[in-house]
């Protein structure tokens, strides 16, 4: 019996594809995962304090209603997220389930072929395009009903 | 005025510590992400086909009653988390949580200066000394009370 194989380039990253074969895009590290906390300058203390992390930055990202401190550990980063607004998803997060992991941020080569072979195994896909996220990144975030529970976010960095 | 810094050797790293000024040990990266699950099987569907990740190894342990599938990530892996027994920690999380992240492991260069740092700083610890882990590592975990409802594992990786 033959198989026939469903093959094209990413029109956005170029990569020759073997669509719904998982070849590639292959995941490259954890960009970052993001911790939701009541208190930011408590929560940045602890990290710096108790396990030695240096603060990257902190900025306010008004589309997701959110303060955020990135902290450098390797090759990926935590961020530390304290809404800003009752209506932040951050905020709802917090009353249901308490201060904790809130996401985990995955990096990829072409978040479009991601978000297809994603799709294409049945996961229920929050943002069915990428969207503009910070510092030129382009961003997706699929349903944890899908992933076993974990909110988890496609990233493709800028191209440099 | 002067200070004057308590400093030492660590006796297990040897590395030269300025203790409680937090200069050493820095955490190094993210070792694993642990993630609790109700069907491995199903679990390392999704994350294979949907993220193009590999398992790198399915082993049991007992100590922890679980059963436990590995996916590298960059410098890190997805640690899948399924209970043997309803006795498990895992169990536990899985009924009152449901499934997500479970834990998140650093690595360090010497987990006890990073287990003395982290007393020193008022975190509530699980492990006052570190215990064997899997693959000749040094484990200890820290109360996520203390630490923004994050369960943390430190992960001394044995010497080469």
């Amino acid at each position: 019996m033959e198989y026939i194989v469903q093959a094209r380039n990413c029109k956005d990253c170029g990569n020759y594809n073997l669509f719904g074969k998982g070849l590639i895009p292959v995941l490259k590290k954890i960009n970052h995962l993001g911790i939701a906390v009541n208190d930011l300058e408590k929560a940045i203390e602890i990290f710096t304090k108790a396990f030695n992390l240096e603060v990257g930055g902190i900025e306010e990202v008004p589309s997701q209603q959110v303060k955020v401190a990135f902290l450098p550990i390797g090759e990926s980063r935590i961020e530390l997220l304290e809404p800003t607004s009752e209506d932040s998803a951050v905020s709802k997060f917090l009353a249901t389930r308490g201060e904790g992991v809130h996401h985990v941020a995955f990096e990829t080569d072409c978040i479009v072929d991601s978000l297809k072979t994603a799709e294409a195994q049945g996961l229920r896909l929050i943002d069915k395009e990428p969207r503009p996220g910070a510092h030129g990144t382009k961003v997706a975030f699929i349903h944890p009903k899908s992933t076993c529970g974990v909110l988890i976010e496609l990233v493709e960095e800028a191209a440099e």
